[in-house]
């Protein structure tokens, strides 16, 4: 059986608490913003790297699912009032414009609880091992955490009205969006039992499609407008935030996202599976308009 | 050997991340909530319960700092101006007072990650096993998350301005500070290795101490000055807010928390080994005055 971007819709929810009506709010807002139309990108590498290493999707699944609980907290807080202040995101009000900012930061932090109950729930024992759950948990804290994702936020708001240099942008970016694309990878791994030289391969290939994926991020919020985005176009430029397009100009740009894409697809040639889905993952991320 | 109060602190901040000029403000921020003077109930709670059932303190020492970790970012996020707007706590600034805003929900989010971080880290899986640190991080999760301690921040937030009577406060209590108290006592036991029925107990004494805590603290809000409690008194009665205290009055209030005293020692009798600390501790916070 194959895991549909359905199944991923399905399971997300299906973590999520039962009806409780004393915390309804809480759970209206987690439920609001998990089911709030990503592109299912880290989920999709869980499964990908798991089944590429000789493992399964099903046994995989509870790893994708916490990881892409852990980006939706994120996306919650990042866009709260005390942070970049965001009103839409993915085409619709962000959280605390809905539900207000309390509950916006109690529903970002219950699911990134949540992601911990789940990578450790006994279904994900079950299909894997307490070992791999432990190791995976381990991994998506460290990713997650002060040093990764967490520092990546911290530096980025320290850079505000700082003219970054594209060494500190790439700091910045290789925690702040690098480091949960590589738990993701690595997740994948871990259910599959791979060893280091597949992991490493793995993190190569986070390492590469996460670059790339943060500078066309840069190169659409200068090329694109706010009904195909999505979220107000130009929004870089505003605060004054260096971005790579600032730092090296919009040519030059497309042709590291090309490079960084080649490369993500080389890193997949110790894989002996079949790497088609994973190498068409990477050019839709080089080619995406949204 | 036995671990002290000055081990738990030591232990609480070797679990932070190393030095890293980029995120010097987060980890400071993190190091500031983590360190300012806490009763360290929690981690006592843990270390005492693995002790009695026969396990060692040095082995449950990583779960006590994850609980106590779960707890400081817990209050740096209810401190927030969005949630209760305090000033103060322990005698000192809160933390968005100190480092802003942004900083403060990063770094609660930084600890809240921590946790699981250090539930999961290799001292832990060393100590005790990695099916221990499994059971450790989910009943932790479980007890933190939506259901538990933020369900009750959740209750406690939708009933200000509300005449909200003792079974909703208690309901509210018993996820806002209950689930936590009862997280430590069930993380000692996992430690040691403990079968249900002394599971059971440890969350009887749980039960009763977490309730009888929580009136505690309402007939300070009362009967305390500012300078003995760190904190403004009066602010449930200037916040309009239900407590035991307006429900039931101070004198039936010391007589409950007497009665849950009591309730919970007598859950210790299961026990073989030496309950004379819990016992103390109980005592303890009964009799506190901050």
């Amino acid at each position: 059986m194959s895991v549909t971007k359905d199944d991923i819709e399905q399971a997300l929810v299906r973590f999520l608490p039962e009806k409780d009506g004393l915390i309804d709010t809480v759970l209206k807002s987690m439920h609001y913003s998990l089911t709030a139309g990503g592109k299912r990108v880290r989920p999709a590498l869980v499964l990908e790297f798991a089944k590429l290493c000789g493992g399964s999707e099903e046994s995989a699944l509870p790893f994708a699912c916490a990881v892409e609980m852990i980006h939706t907290y994120s996306l919650i807080h990042d866009d709260l009032p005390c942070m970049d202040n965001d009103d839409m995101r993915r085409g619709k009000p962000t959280n605390h414009k809905v539900f207000g900012e309390a509950q916006a930061v109690l529903g970002g932090d219950a699911l990134l609880t949540l992601a911990f109950e789940t990578i450790l729930s006994r279904e994900a024992v079950m299909y894997n091992s307490a070992e791999k759950c432990v190791e995976a948990g381990r991994v998506l804290a460290v990713c997650a955490g002060a040093e990764g994702m967490i520092g990546g936020q911290i530096i980025d708001i320290e850079s505000e009205e700082l003219e970054a240099g594209v060494d500190r942008l790439r700091e910045m970016d290789d925690r702040k969006t690098g480091a949960l694309i590589r738990a993701a990878c690595l997740l994948g791994c871990i259910s599959a039992g791979a060893d280091d030289r597949l992991k490493a391969a793995a993190r190569d290939y986070a390492n590469n499609i996460g670059l790339a994926f943060q500078i066309v991020d840069d190169i659409l919020d200068v090329t694109s407008d706010n009904e195909t985005l999505g979220k107000p176009v130009g929004s870089d430029e505003q605060n004054k935030k260096s971005t790579y397009v600032s730092c090296l100009g919009i040519e030059k740009c497309r042709e590291l996202v090309g490079t960084l894409t080649d490369k993500a697809i080389e890193s997949l040639s110790v894989f002996d599976g079949d790497t088609s889905a994973l190498i068409q993952l990477a050019e839709k991320l080089r080619d995406r308009r949204k």
